[in-house]
């Protein structure tokens, strides 16, 4: 079935937005790019991807809500917080890699002077 | 050759951070997007996207310096200007399909109650 070219170009348009509600901003696929590599205490997530104690915390609850981070409380002395990325956090992994992707060859072509 | 994982986050990291520096924010993608259908007056861009004139001058101005859109002044009265995707831009389908796909993934899994 042929869909409308107008209609699909809205569809695309609001899903690529939709996106952008859930991950988008400067920190949210940094914080879940740091967490591929394993789970991560508070304060090693803020020092890996540089991020202030401050909006961590609120990147991290917007992330827990919508189902993209785990929150483990862990049982030490003293008490201890582990992130860890969830199952479907990994439907994510196709735009990763594409933005990493993007990210080291416009960095050749930075380097190369255009 | 195997590449030391720390090496690798730290460059995975850094990869998306150029990427989301250079398309990141709330609009940049939606702006690629809608010129994938085919070349957009101003005020075409401004509604189809739904952007104030003011900040989507700021965009365009970014993408044009970034390389990925074109600005073209049209010899009409009153003179109009065109924007177009450059060759480049291109590269970027890869993001903007996994970014699609993901829209979609996502809002079917909020409409079924997660």
């Amino acid at each position: 079935m042929e869909i409308h070219t107008e209609d699909r170009c809205a569809k695309a348009k609001l899903a690529i937005r939709d996106t952008l509600d859930v991950v988008g901003g400067k920190w949210k696929l940094v914080l879940l790019s740091v967490l591929r590599n394993g789970k991560r205490g508070f304060n090693e997530l803020s020092r890996e991807a540089g991020i202030s104690p401050r909006i961590l915390s609120k990147e991290l609850q917007e992330l827990e809500m919508n189902g993209l981070v785990s929150r483990e409380v862990c049982n030490t002395k003293p008490v201890t917080v582990q992130y860890a990325l969830t199952e479907y956090s990994k439907t994510l992994e196709e735009v990763l890699i594409a933005m990493e992707k993007w990210g080291n060859l416009h960095r050749q072509k930075v380097i190369s002077g255009n």
